[in-house]
């Protein structure tokens, strides 16, 4: 998956949900219909179909299913990552809820959070564990990987304490930058800049 | 602001947010600093923060009161949006609680539900309405955005609603394609290319 662009990936995340939300009925779709949707160039979509290896048949266009398979091969949908959400609030629960999470090989394992009021509790079918028993279990489960909702003067102190666990990527919803080691991957889900994008759009 | 690609933007949002909730307290940063804290090169920093027309100081660096400004005024964060969102879930209630957005221009003026029990409720301050308030909110406040957190069977009905009642913007957090009219601009918050670009940095 090394090869492919942000640019790429972000257009056939978004066919992908035209396939499974917008048409999950229909057995074939045109080039032009994706295009329509998503107001970019026919021709875009037809190079992005053709490197996922994917023919068109005349008058019909794509079978939507061979295009959905082709598109999860591409972006490693089938293999599924085992992730710890840390922080149980509204915004760690509302992603343990989030149904296309598992679609897209994303397994959220468990939660952690610091509250006592929290710990113990059920979201979604995922306990809740303390702080305490992170460690245990990422070597338990050999999970690389965090999903950082827990509040900004907290963000950089439960970073330091993830690392040292073993985590190797943080998905990162809060708005803080972290510091972490050259081995360590952050990703940052910038919803500012997602705002900005779209009031640009606007001219 | 049109003129300024998805990565600048990118860029200087993180940028900001090092300056918000890094170094809150700092007057002076380093090119380095940022460039390390990024895992970015340093001549990409000094490129961007030109681009916002703010000079360093020898030995110093960047005063970070004046680069804070410089990048707020280039994201045009001070013309501040009233937004509505739509669905006051687990999501809607955490995109409220977001103090970020505050200071990036993002003014939740109002929720919408349909669900009786959230109706009337009060988040952070901001009134829960029904949706059969919408029209009338829409045109009293002069609102154009709309922030999408339905559950993703009901997203394109709501969508035909808030496009009937004039919204032109829709920061879509659900994971459908939605069918607007071509001045309709709907933003994908993505948040599974998310992911799939964190793994991919990972090789």
């Amino acid at each position: 998956m090394s090869a492919i662009s942000d640019k790429l990936i972000e257009r056939l995340t978004l066919y992908h949900g035209i396939l499974t939300h917008t048409v999950p009925k229909v057995d074939y779709i045109a080039s032009s219909e994706i295009a329509n949707l998503l107001h970019i160039d026919d021709s875009q979509v037809r190079k992005d179909v053709a490197f996922c290896g994917v023919l068109g048949r005349p008058k019909y266009g794509y079978a939507t299913k061979e295009l959905k398979k082709a598109i999860e091969d591409k972006l490693a949908f089938r293999e599924t990552k085992d992730v710890f959400i840390i922080g149980a609030g509204h915004l760690g629960t509302a992603l343990t809820r989030y149904a296309d999470f598992r679609d897209y090989g994303i397994n959220v394992l468990a939660l952690f959070d610091t509250d006592k009021e929290k710990i113990n509790q059920t979201i979604n079918g995922k306990k809740v564990y303390s702080m305490a028993c992170f460690n245990d279990l990422v070597k338990e489960n050999k999970v690389d990987t965090a999903i950082l909702t827990v509040p900004p003067q907290e963000a950089q102190k439960v970073t330091d304490y993830l690392v040292k666990g073993g985590i190797k990527f943080i998905w990162n919803f809060t708005p803080c930058i972290l510091r972490v080691p050259a081995d360590v991957i952050v990703h940052y889900e910038n919803m500012i800049s997602g705002f900005l994008k779209m009031r640009r759009e606007g001219g």
